[in-house]
């Protein structure tokens, strides 16, 4: 896997085996922020870097989604606060919203539900308990007061899939309100 | 019709001829992401590009509106919220805001109401409830939670129209709380 | 006086003597954009430009206060938020802030308060009913939805005054509502 | 300590010994922004600058925390808005997000807590009520409607806490309403 980041965002691509270092300022992208792992998350290299502490939730949907060619991991506030929101339901469904389709998922009245997990500290339980509740046809997951990880059979595909749920996570948040004071 | 597309904008010009073509990423822009098509939205020349799914919306704003030149269409949170929260009436209207002369409509106590239409998935349905209920001198529709179409007698005139639509609605969304804790 | 404009700010410095032409697309700044203008409204020299509609709010400011040197005008939401939620009081008041030190205001417990004032269509009305409520102490004045005038002895004052006065909105919008459900 | 400032930042390093000088535009960072001071603040060598006001703030901070290499200040809303709702209480806690490992505590349930003080108006005050509250695990402190200094044991660690607890303020500000409609 290959891994570039900006910084807030996390990327992994299937097609090269790099994972971001930790503890450095994801605003600046060099070769030297790149490490090579193999699908465990371990080193195939020797190196004095080491692979972020996540690298095992983004093997584990590569895993488990068959296709899946990049991996975003992204903190923003309107997915904390839809995470912490329906955390008790583990999960969140949006429909009536045209930007389901960028979901490629055409028909009328459709809808898009995705999945919550509790933000367990240990990284191997929490890439466990996502790999139970991720399916193909959802290509994301919210993690309690933690973020999201979305996917897709491109980098594209992918950065689409993470700018679609984002608008229903903000849309929400604003929504959730205004429905109250009607 | 020529139409030029930036992320999460879709621009069609009367003067030329061109269509952005569907499932490309609209932050980049390129010879390649324009196409040729006839006003009933069919192609002017063979081509493995396929139109956007809405030229016909754009083709059908044309046809009902005398001098209209450039089509813009945007997807924001603000006038998705609009658009759900007045879609029962199918309007919503604005008055006693200086934007409004934006719209060249000058009087005092002026006041602007752009229609709002269901999402139909049907997009020649969509193109025709659209223009039943468009008119020259309300350059914009909304559609339920989908978006906004704003148009212009030029490109620069089409974007002051839509910038003077979003902020009326982002306006709105902040007052509709503001007013019920006065 | 001399203006340039970019989009949404309308600017007019005592220094020279242009007015930025109505009708065009600020977010673009030529020569072509400016033009001389009279502490009347007036043309300096025939031209086929027309100065902006409201350069008699800038004159009429220039002559209420001394050493006013730069003359900013803006229209954002939460500014127009706040001249209408205050409307009826005339004016707003802000105390207990350390950005109050902007307009250099630095004793303890300082409070500011601006002139809100109704949005007359006719605009030597609206420069006489400014002009009434204006004073050198308080460097703006808000027209109930329509926007701000902010100015200062230089432009950089100017400027600091309407970022000043733009951050007590956006506060005060906030914690209206945080207020309330303490 | 060297001081680079640019808008509504303020930042000290204690590398090298320059504070930026008052009343400037601070958007505009060239070497006259620049002026070395001794840790009580006052000049190192003669000059017609003066440093900022609040130097004294800085100077105590370094002293007060052990490896502090910078010093972050700055003004935004949502860390305005907390200091106000939370100032009864002298402090604010958050508990259970993910974002707090950016603070080096990776303990399962972590919390920080980050003190609030009044905004003294006299500095030498506000700096001695700072150096009272302030520990060395929380890298930061909040002034009642002033702002935030954070800091760390490189700019880069500094920068880190400091996007850290605007996240933080930015969630719970927007949660504070959303509880209350749960």
């Amino acid at each position: 896997m290959e891994c570039s980041t900006s910084y807030g965002i996390f990327l992994c691509l299937a097609a090269s085996s790099n994972i971001t270092t930790s503890g450095k300022d994801k605003s600046i992208s060099t070769p030297e922020d790149y490490i090579l792992v193999n699908m465990d998350g371990s080193l195939v290299l020797p190196s004095n870097l080491k692979p972020s502490a996540e690298t095992l939730i983004h093997t584990s949907i590569y895993q488990r989604i068959p296709n899946c060619q990049a991996v975003f991991h992204v903190h923003m506030i309107p997915n904390n606060l839809i995470s912490e929101l329906y955390a008790d339901q583990g999960k969140v469904t949006f429909m009536n919203h045209e930007i389901i389709k960028a979901f490629y998922i055409w028909k009328e009245g459709a809808s898009i539900t995705i999945p919550i997990v509790e933000n367990y500290s240990s990284i191997s339980k929490l890439a466990e308990e996502i790999s139970k509740v991720i399916k193909p046809e959802v290509p994301g997951v919210l993690i309690r007061n933690h973020g999201i990880y979305a996917w897709g059979d491109s980098d594209f595909t992918a950065k689409r899939h993470l700018e679609a749920f984002e608008f229903l996570f903000e849309y929400q948040i604003n929504m959730y309100f205004l429905k109250k004071f009607k």
